[in-house]
Parts: C-alpha cells; sequence; structure tokens
C-alpha cells in the first residue's frame, strides 16, 4: 500500500425509533457508507450520540428480537423504581442501565472491500429510551 | 485530506478509584487529549489496562450512578461465592464477572476537532475490584 | 512519525470451541499477529464472524471461567426457551442474547510495538453456541 491512500471519513445518521428497547437494522446503512467512501481495508466505528441507546450485532429475525426485548425487560424492567426517576421526573432509569450495561458503539472491521460479518449477524442499534426519538448515530470509516 | 497528516498518538492516565464498581468521570481527560493530539477527524480509544474495570458511556449524576452501582450488586454482589476467591482467596470474583460482561473499553469517534458525545453522555470508567486502586487506561487517537 | 509507515493489515484466525460459552483465550495470536505486521503504535480490532460469539477480556484462570459460565447460565440457561428457538428450532436463543448483550468485538490498544493489557488480563472469544464451531475471528491492525 501507499499511505496516500489512507482515508478518514465520518458521517452522521439518525434512525427513528419507537423505545423500549426497539431494535433498529443499520447494516445496510454501514455497507453502503463504507463503499461510498471507498476503502479495501480498515475499520468503521458505529457510536451512537446519547446515552440510553447500544449498538451491538444480532440475528436480526423478529423472533429473536422479541427474545432480547424480553430479556432486557427481565434484566431492568421499565417499570423499575430508580434514584434518577425520582430526581428527575424523566422515569428512564431503566434505559441507561441497559445501555450502559451493553455500551454505545461498537467497532467493525473492513476486508477486501466489504463491513465483514457473519451471514446471520446485523448491525444494530437498540434503543432503550422510553419514548420514540431520533438516533443520531456516528459512522466513522478510517482505511484506504 | 493529505496522508502527510495522519497522526497516531497515545498516553496513559492514572485515576484513582475506590472499587465496588466506582464510576469516574474521565470525558475531559478524554477531550483534552484529542485536542492536544489535535485532530479533525479519526476515533480515540479507551482501554482500561486490568481485568476488574470496564469503560462504558453514561449520563453522570450522582442518582443515576447510584443506580448503575445497585444494579451491578444486583447482578452479581460483593458477597457472592465463587471459585476464583475460594482458589486465590481475593474476593474480587464478582468483579472479575462485572468487567468481563460489560467489556474493558470503547472508541469513540473525533469530529470537527471534538469527541462526538451526547450532551448528557460522559466517557466514565467503572472499576469493579474490592479495593481502592491507581487505574491505568490508555488512550490512543488515531486521525487527521 | 512519517506517514509513510502507515500500516493496515487484517487476517482471520479460525478458533476450535465447543460451545456452551467455552472460553478460549486468544492472546497469543493476537500479540504474534500484531508483531508479525510491525507497528510501534496503533490498534487492533478483535472481531468475532458470526452472531453467537463475544470477545472481551479476563484474568484466563480456570476457576474464573467457570464463575464466568456459571453466571452466563444463571444469566440466560442452555434450557431456555426462546421464540427464536421455538420458531427455527436451533435452540440456540439463549447463545444469541448472551452473545448481543456482552458484544461482538474489543478494539484494544497496542504501545511501543506491544498489545497494551494487565498481567492478569487475556483477549478471548466466549463461543456461546450450543456446539461445537470453528470460529472465525478476525483480527485488523492499524498504526505506524
Amino acid at each position: 500500500m501507499t499511505s496516500t491512500d489512507m482515508k478518514i471519513e465520518g458521517k452522521e445518521i439518525t434512525i427513528q425509533t419507537q423505545g423500549f428497547s426497539d431494535i433498529k437494522n443499520i447494516t445496510d446503512h454501514v455497507r453502503n457508507y463504507v463503499e461510498e467512501v471507498g476503502i479495501d481495508e480498515g475499520i468503521c466505528n458505529i457510536f451512537v450520540i446519547g446515552s440510553t441507546a447500544t449498538v451491538s450485532t444480532i440475528e436480526f429475525e423478529p423472533n429473536l428480537v422479541k427474545d432480547m426485548q424480553e430479556k432486557l425487560e427481565d434484566f431492568i424492567s421499565r417499570d423499575s423504581t430508580t434514584h434518577h426517576g425520582q430526581t428527575w421526573g424523566d422515569d428512564n432509569g431503566f434505559s441507561h442501565i441497559r445501555a450502559t450495561f451493553m455500551g454505545p458503539g461498537i467497532t467493525a472491521p473492513v476486508h477486501q472491500g466489504k463491513v465483514l460479518l457473519g451471514t446471520w449477524q446485523q448491525i444494530v442499534v437498540i434503543d432503550n429510551d422510553n419514548r420514540p426519538r431520533n438516533r443520531r448515530i456516528f459512522l466513522q470509516v478510517m482505511g484506504r
């Protein structure tokens, strides 16, 4: 490689979500942007701007999405009483805890021009908040 | 861009923690170092050196910090009996499990010279160990 | 530094696993590959290709490995009934949920030619699936 090929390009995307761990498949957004930037080898960082959502991967099919949502409800319920909710009155303490546990972002490898994922592995944003939102997600692509 | 602008700079910081999932806001450390390195576009990787702590993001306010700590205690208590503790006698099996579950680091995007975070989203180290420590965290900045 | 030193190199490794949150230490694979690529400063992204495994760090000793496996069983048991299992008959809904919770990868810093880890901190793949597999993991090294 020649270092003159090095590229760093980022953009923000917005995804409409319904909250309560609504899970949205953003794989095509990521794939398309990586192709648009045009790197062969590198990484794509996917990071949610905000403290009540998560980026991870899942086999994106409706039954498993429901299982994941039920497990998150079991982990910490939307009805949980929290100090955060009692103090600020916005009742989304459970949203924050889900999000901090799972983390705000992932970094996926790009190899031979493609985001490297399994066939049954999709990149998703999980919006744990307690209301519909326009979720801001940043895609940062680095490579050559 | 010209590739001659590419920068990679890392440094270690040390944060005093009290253990038992003490949560410390390190956002200013990260912001200041990114500014010092002086990139416009790129990433900052924040990684804890050690197996009993975690890096994530949270709305850093005292009530939510308390909620998170209570949830971690509920997830696996400091009083849990573990094979690790019974064998090595250091009684911090719960610390390791919290840390491995949540992971050792995050990578945050840098855009237009700034670490890109929500208004209520701070970068934190969560020290799950069972004693005060001087926590070593590495900041690796890459970009142009 | 001179930007002509910038390197981006990736390779896939395969690890044999037994499933049910089998935990394999891949630290030497990562260390050796970073040395082979030959960077002084940068990052190494470690990412599992597939939706039922996880990459994290742990103190890799057999007692703690057992503790982690027991906690994952307690978190969501291999015997859990899931919509995913009932629909597709592959009975690994629990595997997916463990993996999505913990995430598919980590990014570790490289400093002074070495992957920066604590003495008791190893990089592991946790295979949550319900059968033996040859796990594909991608290592992407970027730096100078």
